[in-house]
């Protein structure tokens, strides 16, 4: 196995993203992506990513591999590269990940492949009554501002407006985003409402630095379900637990 | 009540400078302007705020009203205020303050109006020896020479030359400030001396964001004001306790 | 004794670096030049700062005079000079230091001179298998990429290739540096190692932002020495003891 990307920034940011969520976790590598999904320690949220095989400049992958690694530790070595770097990942005889960085100077980082005993996480089959889809700035504000005033933000969706609200022991915060050029609204039911945590949303809105739009997905008392995208290069998605309002 | 901003700093800036000395604080508004004059918990420091209603490009307030409200709350919500957002405050039907800012979209939150026990404070009047006018940065740094050697700074003044002085238990640090195109002085004596907190002096020269010049008042041993002006918008004046010798 | 500086930031940015490592040391102005030789409390790194008369728009030296001062203090003063001013170094006849800051106002500081008991150093007289001559920020970040996986780093010298090399419990980096237009090397033997720790190097290294350049001088199991200069202005030059391999 042998993967070299010119572009090092789609795994270097999906990695720090992802392993806010999870600290081990196991990819997938077959012939057309690199894969993991992953549930968080405590349940309540999963990451879904794809990088593409047409995102690597060498893609040398002959049938399926599966590769538990720590991702702090593969978070920090990927931080060490510059945007112009070349960054190649393979597996070394000894069982390791070998992480090579080439630029002025060539450099080799080496992290153990560890058992990970968590059996493989299926993506549930979900389907949702709202979808939105935003400029990802639009909604990490929205959130943002939720943030000042909450823990937890209620998601409504109407066929015409997205609103985003929270209620604070004292104040509340509510931003409407109307359906306009910006904002593609889809609302199969009157009105619908769910409620989530923001401590989890905010992990997952990292990914706008990839993505400069995201795919909003939820159903009353439901999970919500987060796509941001790159075409041709990646997919990264999360989908949450809802808190239900006895929370 | 109504009251649109469509240059949010002014507001945002001295709520935010204001929040730091009081955290509760009530404002009368009346048709002329928004005014607050509140003192410090430890009765050291009183602040004195007026933002003129030539500040807002909306201005609907019959009589006059006043509000009592959480400071670090408010500064929390105008924080979120890009700077090209336009913010409109309200008075909602449930006795809650309304704070909209639009841009991209619309957001609304509603903090509570609180009880201040406190009576109305009465800004005293006071008469100085000796008047500075000089540009704001140049006082802050003249104040931040003074902390890397003490807690509290003596301010002397003459009729050709303002000082800002400080002394360690080890180091000294002086710095003189000439009378000149940047500076002016007025000295109805030979010599005026008064010493002050700079933790304090720290937290009311804050205000150097909204106002190039300040024009710095004290007199032997007595209250130092410092006022902050932007003409025809607002007024963000401190007064200040002086330190006497024995501290 | 009256020594002017127009461009601070050799005088500013060296007592930055060295104050991390020794917090209390003694000065030799000679006419010639301020130089500064100590240890490192632990006694396990040496600093070696010599700032040439030339630096100095004014330079008036009568004679040699040792001067110890609290490096922390000058610090903190010297960090209150903007690019733009002028500093000037006086003993003042109370035995203190004046430090002079001459820009849009006059700002004196005094620092007491202090007494040290410390017995003067001499510089220990060493001989290097090999010398490495490398651009600041390679040899920087070769010790950063070392630090993200242990406490530690080898140094590692062979006639055509510089090698920094670090162990974890679990994880390894090396980063290989050619011979090449940025990077001389000189090496004495087929291979040389030797290994120091990253916390100290990390403080050497901050000189980086002092000299484009830094000369690397080790030995097998012996002292590593590092050198920054500024032709006709500045060497700043640290020694380091080497940890052994039972560490």
């Amino acid at each position: 196995m042998r993967l070299t990307l010119s572009e090092p920034r789609y795994l270097k940011d999906s990695v720090s993203i992802i392993s806010d969520l999870v600290n081990e976790a196991r990819f997938k590598i077959t012939p057309e992506a690199v894969e993991l999904v992953a549930m968080d320690p405590a349940n309540v949220a999963m990451v879904i990513f794809k990088l593409l095989s047409t995102t690597f400049s060498e893609y040398d992958v002959k049938g399926a591999t599966e590769l538990a690694i720590n991702l702090t530790n593969l978070k920090m070595i990927l931080k060490r590269a510059k945007p112009e770097d070349v960054v190649t990942l393979e597996l070394s005889t000894d069982n390791k990940l070998t992480v090579l960085l080439q630029g002025n100077t060539t450099r080799t980082f080496s992290i153990p492949i560890i058992d990970v005993e968590e059996k493989e996480q299926k993506i549930p089959d979900l389907s949702f009554t709202a979808t939105v889809r935003t400029k990802s700035s639009i909604f990490n504000e929205a959130i943002e501002d939720a943030e000042i005033v909450a823990e937890s933000v209620s998601l409504l969706g109407t066929p015409e407006r997205f609103t985003v609200v929270a209620e604070g022991d004292m104040s509340k915060a509510r931003v409407d985003i109307d359906k306009n050029a910006a904002t593609d609204i889809l609302v199969k039911a009157a009105s619908v409402k769910s409620k989530y945590s923001i401590e989890y949303l905010k992990m997952m809105m990292a990914a706008s630095k990839l993505a400069d739009n995201v795919d909003i997905h939820f159903s009353k008392d439901y999970p919500l379900r987060l796509d941001y995208k790159v075409v041709d290069k990646l997919l990264l998605s999360f989908i949450l637990a809802p808190r239900v309002e006895n929370d």
